[in-house]
């Protein structure tokens, strides 16, 4: 099982989403075949994924079936619930493994972790009523932000506190899911560690990168990030004890506050992301061949960078700049096929190759 | 007709091949989907594609279907069946257009429209008798090499003569097909320039690659050529000329022999080219979406090189190098996913990306 798969083999990705997509992508340089399993109709992934499957992750026979027709499992989000995981695991591997998921779909789990791992995190408390959110501000202060612990992403299911008196109102806006208060704290920038686990157990991290987020969700990463080579470091081995401590094989996502007091773990996520969207332009193998590899048993590929990136995310009405985007010179446009531009919604993004001089 | 087609049209593509394949990954990047038509079962780029039409090109019916799902034709391989071609057109554009496919096509028009341009070629003579033949070697000389005008490709449908009496051994190889006897010339090394023209007239050359050939196939290309300034320039405009000349819309492939009297075309591709293949991995916009980019109406993208590149195809048993390859640095894989290695058979290729120093 732990032999490295052969050309031709079947990966099986859960989610067809632009994540989804651009793994099939990925996974087709290397030989293998995709096959694609999403509830939703026309998903981007289905236009280069050899094979889609359309149900939901209630759908027990369709999951069986799904598993049973391919080599290996991974996904492109975490929020997988446990019934269907359960069902594909007696099947078939599912890399990066359950633990992963399951430290990284609950932030108190994920926030737990991490602290006991000796990382250090914004100073956080669960919320499950009024009175531990009381306690809670009492503790961290304000201004601070509390979140649904499960199902959160791009800014959604969070409720700012500029003040206790906020808190009735944030509290309201969890629609009584367990939540967590996370104090602010002072911090120059962020920046994403894209790090990889292979099978055999060895670790590669791609250069960190630098986020800008807009309205909650991330607008541009910069490659390279500004970082002193102290703290460059502190980021990859910090990135590396997490994944050897989860045992994890695949790409993961480690985004990082640098602060004063150095560097603190805002959040990981155990799949390619959005902040590793430069690799594709600025390395030889990017961050989605490097997943398919770890999951695939192959050994991981070099992730040196020969190019400056600036990645900027295309969301909504962005779309309507692609065709000047398109006469760019440097610029290298990745559109995810979705039909419809929405507020707020992924619609592609864009690779700048900063040449010198 | 003329604008540019939206994200989400579809591009029809003829041959499912490693080109096809690849013409579909560069279409999705810039939201486009793919419906390949391909007689063959299991081709390459099904895996990739949105849509597989599996029906031969005397199916009139599924050629008419086929043209009516689809927003523009394009093709991976030149020779397809005019009567093909005529459904086809009636239906939708086809780019690059006939005249382009009824040049390169046939070695007699192909050679003809080339001096007929002010371009030099090797000497050549049309071979349709053994009366002709012995006049062609009268004029041209051996050594020499007899050539099919039609359906050659990788050394295959020619036989060399050493001297004039191998002449009947040779015109026996031809199958009683017509032919055309090629004269050999004094070159250094062959070049070949990947052009691409634009719906709009505008050209665009990547970096001449140098080409090395093993028993007929292409080995290797490397980027940066050999190539003085001036004969880079020269084979640059002698590019455009032709593409102007056939008002061409798509990328080609254009080989040339270097000699001491200058630069001689051998043969030219309505298509994207394998010595082009080195794109994907030196430059932000490679062969395959610069011409999904010209055939969708789109402004030609940057080719700019940002690295020099070795590319090395995989033929045959070479797929048994593939895990050795997997672990080198610096080393970009390509898979075309073809389940069985025959001698002679392309099964992939890496680009190995030149580091300075």
């Amino acid at each position: 099982m732990n032999d490295p798969l052969p050309s031709g083999a079947v990966i099986g990705i859960l989610g067809g989403g632009q994540l989804g997509r651009m793994l099939s992508v990925a996974a087709s340089r290397l030989g293998f075949r995709t096959h694609v399993y999403e509830p939703a109709a026309n998903p981007p992934a289905a236009h280069v994924a050899d094979r889609l499957t359309t149900a939901g992750y209630d759908d027990a026979e369709a999951l069986r079936a799904f598993a049973a027709s391919v080599d290996v499992i991974t996904y492109e989000f975490e929020n997988i619930p446990t019934a269907a995981l359960d069902i594909l695991e007696a099947a078939r591997p599912i890399r990066p493994n359950r633990r992963a998921l399951a430290v990284s779909q609950d932030r108190v789990s994920e926030k737990t972790f991490l602290n006991d791992l000796g990382l250090a995190t914004a100073p956080w408390a669960e919320v499950n009523s009024a009175a531990d959110l009381d306690a809670a501000i009492a503790r961290i202060g304000t201004p601070a932000i509390l979140k649904t612990t499960r199902l959160g992403y791009d800014g959604k299911g969070q409720a700012r506190l500029r003040a206790p008196e906020d808190a009735a109102d944030a509290l309201a806006a969890m629609n009584g899911a367990p939540a967590v208060l996370e104090g602010f704290i002072s911090f120059s920038h962020e920046v994403s560690v894209i790090a990889a686990r292979g099978l055999d157990g060895s670790v590669a991290c791609f250069d960190p990168g630098e986020n800008v987020h807009r309205d909650g969700i991330l607008h541009t990463t910069t490659i390279p990030a500004r970082l002193t080579l102290a703290q460059r470091t502190d980021a990859v081995l910090l990135a590396a004890r997490i994944l050897n401590a989860l045992d994890y094989v695949g790409v993961m996502g480690v985004e990082l506050f640098v602060t004063d007091q150095g560097l603190l773990v805002n959040e990981i996520a155990p799949r390619v992301h959005n902040s590793g969207h430069w690799t594709q332009n600025g390395c030889a193998i990017d961050q989605f061949e490097q997943h398919i590899r770890a999951v695939a048993g192959w050994p991981l590929g070099d992730g040196s960078r020969h190019a400056d990136v600036v990645m900027e995310n295309l969301i909504g009405d962005d779309v309507l700049r692609v065709p000047a985007i398109a006469r760019e010179k440097n610029a290298a446009l990745h559109m995810y096929g979705k039909a419809e531009a929405r507020p707020g919604r992924k619609m592609g993004h864009v690779n700048r190759i900063v040449t010198k001089g």
